[in-house]
């Protein structure tokens, strides 16, 4: 187990006043033991306990050999699962849940009395995997590097008369050739008007003369998630889209200067979303500024109107500010920053000035 | 809404004394509703009530436009969900809970005491998806038929040094080409010794004389799943391959035989372990005989020596014998059969008999 990580969980259900958890969240495991298994609909759990009493659930058909420093408790598919997990829990104590855990695991539990209470103590996970250490870092660099090459290749795809699809359905082999393991999500290709609509799937749609080109793609590599946008121009290019570009960059931009540590998250969803609107967009700015990334594209954690949490060292996250006009348009220029002591790191190096590919 | 399931259901809950019941996997409210959506993390229930006062809840991020026939709910993120969905739930009875529902979601709603009591009564809507009516028959035989004509197809695929992969990495399109929407799981395509792992994946292993040739595959068509397992044997065989070859389909055609309606699941298993382990290899057979499928490819319900439940017309379920040598050969023959009134109707047509693939 990474002891560190799970001290800094441990400490957080501290606070709450609760001393045991039990997480079923197959990431989360991953993130604590190194292991990662998808249970489909057998019973996967690790708990947590405060007296470093231990325990991780596993059902004999799962292929785990390696040593994860904990007890490990084995069960079959005849054995009454939640009863042996009973066993585990101190039943004089409150149980912290995962969100995540279904009823028909957690209905035996509470039926059986296996713990005083049973609160959903999920936050505590997923602040502390929120912020993210030196390790975690350094795998978030290397998946964003990689990005970034492959965005350059990306651009070399465009030609007249190609489709989203077909730009689409060359990118997981580019993206393996750069050293990926996979994608971190399917790419959006999306050309011309097909842009305003910020989940545009790649579809059969033929570039045209005048189109905006967006790419909102990234890459897993040793389990870390990198995740950018960029928004290039075909051809040519009409004065009302360059200054919708220069308005979402520069909200990107300015969004992005304003990060240290203290800062609370909705001051930079403010930050890009007061630029738009005083350019007289900002209805056409319909989401929130950004979303925590790691392990997972999508963590708990969000950069929106309504987010009070202060930015603090080690977290990443997602700034992508977007203009979208219907039947027309739609530009987003997304990076991943890291906060750090001093301010942040721009995980993305791939150029935000405007590109017309000829 | 699809009456006659919903009445199916509801019927099934009285049968519990339970009057209304919380519905939250995706594929069941898909069953009911003919409107898919995955919610990722937010709130999709469809709540059915015996009174008739059915309610489905529905974030206004989804895009679900059509008239279902019930009070369609919707609420935004920054609606406290739970107490809305609390304010439709009968406070005075129990509540039957899907047993997918999650913590986040299922705790709240028992701290407001929303109902008299919470069960999971997913038994109910897995039973009742269990056995399928004539639209979903007519479903599975389009799905099946498609895999039937994709595996004189594969077959075409085999050539001297090719590998596993490869010939994998072009089953999507043959489907597609067929009229399949995609597949219904990832192929298994197995060469030689690595047809003793049940769960082998292709990888890129090149095809040698004498190895056999394991395809496991199954598309997906207007939501509904196909699965079939056939095995090769490439230019030469031996004895003993022949005679396990032999066995298997044995096993497969004389549990066939027996299925009709009253007759216990685990009398089928039973049927064809006996006769494999008759031969001598009943420890190289550590698998059930089969799973329930439909609208996803494993359903609830299985076809193994522990389910005493008895067939009934309607059921759609894979008879699927295997034998398995480690280091040496492995040989399964899976057909997806419908239980008729009189027996059972075949749902594959490939043959069975033995081919060697020059």
């Amino acid at each position: 187990m990474k002891q560190n990580r799970v001290d800094r969980i441990l400490e957080a259900l501290n606070a709450q006043g609760v001393t045991q958890m039990l997480i079923v969240d197959p990431m989360s495991i991953y993130y604590l033991t190194d292991v990662y298994n998808d249970p489909h609909e057998r019973f996967f759990g690790l708990l947590l306990r405060a007296d470093g009493k231990h325990a991780f659930f596993l059902n004999n058909l799962f292929s785990i050999p390696q040593d994860v420093g904990i007890e490990k408790v084995w069960y079959s598919d005849t054995d009454p699962v939640m009863e042996i997990v009973a066993e585990y829990v101190d039943a004089t104590s409150v149980l912290g849940v995962d969100k995540d855990i279904k009823a028909r695991f957690l209905l035996p539990l509470m039926e059986m009395k296996a713990a005083a209470g049973f609160v959903n103590t999920s936050l505590a996970v997923d602040t502390t995997r929120g912020v993210k250490d030196q390790e975690e870092q350094n795998k978030m660099r290397v998946a964003s590097d990689i990005n970034d090459q492959a965005m350059a290749v990306f651009k070399t795809l465009i030609h007249e008369g190609v489709t989203e699809k077909e730009v689409a359905d060359q990118m997981l082999k580019i993206y393996q050739e750069l050293g990926a393991d996979g994608f971190s999500f399917e790419p959006l290709v999306a050309f011309g008007p097909n842009a305003a609509d910020p989940h545009h799937g790649p579809d059969n749609t033929v570039l045209k003369d005048g189109d905006v080109i967006l790419f909102d793609v990234g890459c897993i590599k040793d389990g870390y998630c990198s995740d950018m946008t960029r928004s290039f121009y075909y051809r040519t290019i009409t004065d009302t889209h360059r200054e919708i570009y220069e308005t979402v960059r520069a909200a990107n931009e300015a969004a992005i200067a304003k990060i240290k540590p203290g800062v609370p998250l909705c001051e930079l969803d403010l930050t890009a979303r007061n630029l738009i609107t005083d350019q007289g967009y900002g209805p056409q700015f319909n989401h929130r500024l950004g979303h925590f990334i790691g392990l997972s594209c999508h963590e708990f954690g969000d950069v929106s109107s309504v987010n009070t949490r202060l930015a603090k060292p080690g977290m990443i996250f997602s700034i992508e500010p977007g203009i979208y006009l219907a039947g027309d348009t739609g530009v987003r220029i997304e990076d991943l920053v890291l906060v750090t002591e001093e301010g942040c790191e721009v995980l993305n190096h791939y150029p935000k000035t405007l590109e017309i590919i000829e």
